[in-house]
């Protein structure tokens, strides 16, 4: 049986109360469920992870035995070259997913550290993002 | 019904035959036959057009009256501000799509002038980031 | 008999039905109608030609005998170097023009790549803006 | 009746007798009786104001009750940003003129820090970038 | 009764010890006394927290129901996007201080990304830059 | 007895009538008055200036024989290194002070050139920028 | 026997009778009838074909089936990647060459976004840039 | 007697396991087994820790009162400037160490905020790097 | 008989009192007088003009009818593109000299806006500085 | 009888030993025997000058009577202004060669800084890129 | 027998005559002596040459015979391209050092072009810089 | 009595048969024999020296006991920061001349890395930039 591991960076926790005109009411706790519903019905496992702290994300990943990680880095995104050291260390292969389209905000967040690390990028799509991630591990790729 | 256009920019048109080792070896028939199946089966029309020149892309763009569009604009992602304009104009939902993760290759790569008016990105699956694209449709998002 | 060509370039096919909070709702036939009275009132005659591919705009430059060209060059103002050397070519005197003030929207559209071989540029105006660089012409200056 | 507020900043009192070869030979008054003559003739009244200090031109701008303004700010142009917050702070519409292309002259000149809160900008046509201007306004635009 | 939450980045707790010739040889809790005695004299209850890890400073914000936010990040205010978003997640009204005068120093310390979403910024003031914070909220602004 | 010189730049004097929305709708004249009983109360005489001309600022400050100075230098900010000499070479300690958070708003103006000659920065707290520099004073700090 | 693509883009269509002075006034049809004399000495067969279409030299390099492509890309060569990436998919050998020094002119044309992707680049001889590019297939190079 | 703390930062936990090709199979334990080894020959006492979690690693320093820190600040070396300001706090002299040449890799490796406030670097010498620098402690430098 | 404008930007009426380790104790009318008394020697007639006010210096240059201007622009010399036009209009030979090196301090004094319109510089030699332009003169030369 | 001077720079006298996969097997003697026989049979002179002294190439230059360059500058090519001003003290034609595609390799390598002051740039086609120069030469045009 | 060349660059013989505070009163002469002895006792064989030609470094660099250099290319080390190359071209393993720590110093020192093809860097230990490279060697790695 | 080096740089030695509309047609022999004139005039004996190769200067610069140096550098003012290095080790004052003023030239010839090292700079002049630092000399002010 195939496992995922969807991981959550800084403020993710904090879904359904903020901002919620941009990121949608939905809280992390419900986006998990739903992920884990869908992936129970094609009989994949999900572990989920949110911290706010960079290291414990890092730690997570490192003593990971999944076949594929989501990971939804928040802010970590344009700085954390930690991170991005991690997910190429372990050699798990990573989708990076956004709730909004980071592409299309602050010239800041155009960037990402860990794209280069990471299969593909799913942006833009509110918890739609994480699904068609899981959507493309069901399928078999990852 | 709902429908959808499915649109490809410069060189995609080489698909199977170009650099197999990094986009794999389907031609762009073959995916456009696979999203079409895949569509019908839910109940979407998708209408394809591809063409290596930048004004007939934004022609098709104008003439379209369709419920979305998915498009991956091969190198005009990066430089084209006339295909940008044209999707800003017709205010039809614009899903970007990549084969290849244009934010892991070349810096010149991980800029598109278009994501800023696009919903959103979905960029490295390979054909399935076609076929993700469509599934954010089915699902009733757009 | 003076002849002046108008030029429009990628998009401005859609004026009227186009972002009309920031473009008025008049089309380009109706601004063209405007310009050609005009125009005919103080005995000049005006040719129009539009199009979304540079090729073309570059191929009407190459063939056009006219005495003064008035362009309105869309989004390939601020990448087409080819439409640059086509002007710098034909040594047809030619006026820039755009109905947004394009120094006072995005950075990437406060550059343009023609100015340098026009006369002016006349930007921020509506349908004046045409009509400006027209008076400019009726007042024999090119 | 409408009132104009015609402004000129650094070294254009010396219009005439500066590089001719670039500027033409026309004095500032030459012009300035020129517009007044223009203006008059449709109903409208000019008010003249030239001065080297960027402070004074500040004054004049927050003294002004016209109609409109039209701003050739020179030198100024590049970098006084008091002026722009001066004319963002009046909420009279401004129309930046220059006598020649700005974009077509040194890589410095090619930026303008008024021009965000202008109207528009009519640059590289002599004299006649003024009588444009005012011309626009005589349309009744504004 | 209205209450502050006093935040303090990393290597704030070094104070008094680390380079006192920059930053005076007052120790973090001398201060926060001072502080805590200064609001309770105006009615005013301040909670304080310092820690070096990023995480846990986003932690506290989140959990935060305080009416206002007195912080100094120490060095995260330089990289942090997290800690930027953070604030902006909780809508709490925040102050940015420094001990030091950040606009004086290495270039790299002269851009705050959380200044943003911050109401204001203090800095350079030593001890006085959060008293005079605390003071704005004493005067009923927050 | 302590005096302080309060120095605003150019488009402070159209406080009140500009922008409201930004910068509220007291006057400079309100200002000064509170500036002025809040300073007589706690022993300090204030001195007030005001001009949109650069060098009479510059004028001001080199005849100025003050304890200390407040200085909002408006849109000088940002470029005026004039400016930025003459405070150093008086040697008379300053506070700079904004009415908005000048590192929250356009990129330009998150640039000082007169802060590194500057004691600190209080800069988003509106009329208040000013209070809390006097508050400074007040304590014996300068 | 072998056989030559000579690829012309942008604005060459007009030599003999552009700029005479810098690109001589050889016309396009002059330089190609010395090219197929020059060729057909050595046993190669050229093809000719000229756009100022970007889409139509993309849509010829992907229908060639030559030993070798000789490119003067005109003004494509500074921003067209779709061209570069056109080359980099049919993977037929190509040499990229200019009538004047690309790289002794403006800035901007200094760059070549296509370089990457050929095999040399020959630039700076007028009509002697083709030959020589030819001289090096006859020479049994490619 | 001399100590000398030897800090590893994130992902360095990971060595002997991660990209052995570029990092060797060593793992960290035995590196420090063999650092202290070395040590304990020359009489000084080594002391180990590492964390994937920045503030960690900047507690931990805080805390130090050892004679010297050796430090593979791992990722954190490009952009922790929380880390070098507590490196800056301590006054313990700090020697960076890396196992391969971050001067020859990625252009964002090539930068590091800490090296400011370290005596000197060594890197690019595997396990050796750390030995190296304990060599230099060991003859009494620091 | 020859004569020279000598001007004085911002600031240097503070000359003596101002920072006299880096710029000497002499003031302004000790040099003005020791550069009359050189002149006269040499038949020379030196007027004299300081201004703290751009325009002031400006209009100055407009009203000269000198044989040469010797000019100290202060910090304006950074950014006043407007002191540069007028240099530049009166074409009068100007020599730009400096009492510090302006090309061996901070990074933002070692451009010159007005060096272009310049004979040529003379920087860091003190007093010095304005005797050596005027040697230059004397030696007939301008 | 024609002459024409064939210099390398910096390590080109490793040809043949150095990295053979990249510059081929030939030694500089290879080549220039090559050419002399080439040029001989064309009843052109060559002499030949290798040095990894720059200023030893300078002097070349400078005593050099020949009626053309041909120079491959190795990597004085990208920095070396000392250089390029011999090449344009002289005024004697020259043409830049290289045996790599400097456009096509590290990003510093794209940068020439003596093609400004050279006929043209024959860059990637190994030892003939010298013969293709020579070629050029040959033709009668240099 | 292991040989090592030990290569210095400009300026370096003025070792102990040159800023001492900064480089130690050591000259070239007393630390070349220093390392023969270390590495005589380790069965290693020293070459010593020092140049302030940078062509004589790099013909030295292609004569070499030995097993490892290490090189210390002072002022060089920043722009000297061809040393670099010449580094490449021999494959001799190279150690790269610095007396002081360059990436602690003025910001144009902290780039090194020579570093991507050296094995790594030891930079900032003084003397200890040579002899910590030489312990490399005699650890047998090189 | 006292001793002048007088130092020149690559292709100075061309003056007089160099670009002579620009260096004027005195050789560098006749500045030199002025020079000598001149100094020997007031007390003081010159010594010459000119090179084409960077490091003899720095030789040069190294074996000086002269009171002061004045130095052309040519085009190694632009990069050679091992000349930089050279001056500021041997601690004699240097002046910086120039024929052209380098600051009113291509852009890369207005940054000098010497200067930060010398007294001044004297741009601009000719012959008489060698003058007026000897000028300077002769008063006794080095």
């Amino acid at each position: 049986m195939k496992n995922v591991l969807i991981l959550n960076g800084p403020n993710l926790n904090m879904l359904g109360s903020r901002e919620t005109d941009i990121y949608g009411n939905l809280g992390l706790d419900d986006i998990n469920t739903m992920l884990a519903e869908y992936a129970s019905k094609h009989g994949i496992k999900c572990d989920f992870f949110q911290s706010n702290i960079e290291g414990e994300i890092i730690d997570k990943i490192h003593s990971s035995n999944h076949n594929a990680i989501i990971i939804n880095a928040g802010a970590l995104t344009h700085y954390s070259i930690a991170l991005r050291d991690a997910i190429a260390a372990v050699k798990i292969p990573a989708i990076e997913v956004h709730l909004s389209n980071i592409l299309a905000r602050e010239e800041f967040r155009a960037q990402s550290v860990i794209s280069p690390v990471c299969k593909g990028i799913i942006s833009g799509f509110g918890k739609h993002s994480y699904i068609l991630a899981l959507e493309y591990i069901v399928r078999g790729e990852l």
